[in-house]
Order: structure tokens, then sequence, then C-alpha cells
């Protein structure tokens, strides 16, 4: 099988963009300057369904799934597989999306970008709940005693995370704005999408 | 500060049952006779504000609360308050709540009871996305490889988990109807739970 790159997003840096998939079409989201988190949304068109966090946990027994397994949706369907991986292999399924209040719980006075609002305006909803993100390459182990560490994210220049679409879906990734925590090593840096699609 | 019961709700096995607290009131939930898992939902009466299993992780930077610390909701602020804990103290907020789709998936053919179902009961609403809950006395260790682990509750009869409420709030807990994997022993049993109110 073959991928060819049929259109390429740049998400510019605290930002978010929206990526349509058919069935079977595949989506590359690459950090090329290295060590940038990407909160990724996607929906089957319907409000009632998104891809779950707690349903995907649950779907393999794993904190995250492995190359080849997908991600299920609150109706624990599979929407997007995971297929390839050039990144150091750490990503986050535990935490939400930063929004508003997380800035201003860290002392932010006055607007500062967020995952959660790059979500409703890639998507023209004023959501009342933000979905849980798949965070890619965010590096957050747990601790034998069931604690997180925020670590500055491993992924080096160029590393790439391919998903295959397997419904229908809108996705949302957004360049993730938090520049108070390691995270994104202090400064926040834009992300580029790839919609592929295959001719076998 | 001396605890009053209030009233006294039996929660019979694979059902779901409704309380609802006024800030301060305590609630109490007990496994009479052990090794039952209870999933609790808990929302401020506005259903864009629930207990979130994702916002309480980081706002600890823990997969659970420890003692005296809150859970917190979607928009980032106490809703209960955990403030003692008789059991040893395995309890899950990774998993999502049982639904049919999951009985259908483990090979049930027709009805099952799930904590899903039982919540839309209780509150009598047709929610398309059931929030994730707080699974009490469910034991899912993470290796560290990241994977899950099932067991059977640790639970011994008579253990009980206290909360504060931090605002009014609608409070469901459902005695889960899982009896094809271990973590109820195999046997869903009821649950009971108990108002109290406080006497400074």
């Amino acid at each position: 099988m073959q991928l060819t790159l049929r259109n390429r997003v740049v998400v510019p840096a605290r930002e978010g963009r929206r990526i349509d998939l058919r069935t079977g079409e595949h989506l590359r989201v690459v950090t090329e300057e290295g060590g940038q988190v990407g909160d990724l949304f996607a929906c089957t068109g319907t409000p009632a369904e998104w891809l779950s966090a707690a349903h995907t946990r649950v779907h393999h027994s794993r904190l995250f799934p492995e190359i080849g397994q997908p991600f299920v949706t609150t109706r624990r369907r599979p929407i997007l597989t995971l297929v390839e991986d050039t990144s150091p292999g750490r990503h986050d399924m535990l935490l939400p999306a930063c929004d508003p209040v997380r800035y201003a719980a860290l002392g932010v006075t006055g607007w500062h970008a967020s995952c959660a609002e790059n979500l409703r305006t890639a998507l023209g909803l004023d959501l009342d709940v933000v979905p849980q993100p798949v965070n890619l390459f965010m590096d957050i182990p747990v601790t034998p005693a069931g604690e997180l560490r925020w670590n500055s994210s491993p992924a080096g220049p160029g590393a790439a995370v391919t998903v295959r679409a397997e419904s229908d879906c809108v996705v949302v990734v957004s360049a993730c704005p938090q520049d108070l925590s390691g995270i994104n090593a202090g400064t926040p840096k834009p992300l580029v999408l790839e919609r592929l699609v295959s001719w076998t």
C-alpha cells in the first residue's frame, strides 16, 4: 500500500486546526521542530460520539494503545488506528485539555490561548464539556505510588504519529499553548498535519 | 464535628440510586457484604458540570485523590472531598462505566443491567455521553509497561468511603452489575448510601 500526500495543514503555535478524514485515509501529525505537544480530538460528526480516552483504555487494558490498535469512541467503536510512531512513543491519555480555568489557576491574568478554546474555535461549536484529548508527544509517567510526573516532550525534530481513519471523522489538533509548565520546553511551537490517501 | 445519619438508601444489586447533597453534607458508601464495586457520578445540577476523572487527576497530579483532597468538576471546581476510607484504598478512576455495548462485546445476548443505564434511570435523563465515574472499591493496578490488571475488589465487609459535598450536588451510585469479569468476585451485591449531616 502506498500513501500519497493529499493536503498539508500547518497548525500555528498556540492554535488549532480541523481536518476531515474519510474511512481509510491517514493523518500524520508532525512536530517539525520537536518537543511540541499536540492535543488530538476526533468525532464522528455527532456530538454524542467522540474519541474517548477511558473507553480506549478498557478496550485494550492499557493506558495507551500499541501500534496497530485503535482508539475507540464513547460508543466503543474504532475511530482511528495508531499505525506508525517515529517518536520515542511517549504520549498521554490521562489528562484533560488545558482551558482558561487552568491558566487562571496557574496565575495568568487576562487571556491565554488553550486547547479547549482551540477545539471550540476549530469546530465552531460552543461545547459544554470538552472531550478528553489524546495528548501526542506528551510524556506523563505514572510512579508506582500513583503520582504523575510532568516531563518535557521527548519527541525530536520531525517526529510523527500516523493514524488511519476507521470511519469518516472530524479531527482537530491543537498545538498546545502551555508555556507555564515544562511540557513544551517552555516554547509553544507549530505542528503539521498531513492527510494521506492510499492507492492499493 | 459530629455526624448524624439523616437518611439511608439501599442500592440493590445491579441497580443505581440518586441522593442529593447540600454543601457540607457527607455521603458514606458502604459495601456491607464486601467486594462490591460502586460507580459514583456527581453533578452540580447542570449537564455542563460533572465530576471529572481527568480534571481530578491533573488537579492533584495523581491517579486518585488522597484523603483530604477533592474530586473536581469539568470546570475544575471541587465538588466532593474524600474524607475517610476504611477499605484497603484501592479505587479506580481510569475506566468508564459499563454499558450495553460492553456486555454485547463480552458475549451477552439480550438485556444486561449496566452502570451507564443505571445512571440514566436514576436521573431520568437520556444522556448522550455518560461521564466517567469514580469506581469505588475497584482495584485496577497499572503495570510499569502501562497495562491494566483487573483484580477482584479487595474491600472487606462493611468497608466504606466517605465524601463531603463542596457544593450542592446530585450524586448517583450504581452497584456495578458486572458478573463476567472478576471485579465483583462474580456476584453483584447491594451497596448502602448514608447521608450524614454535621452538628458543629
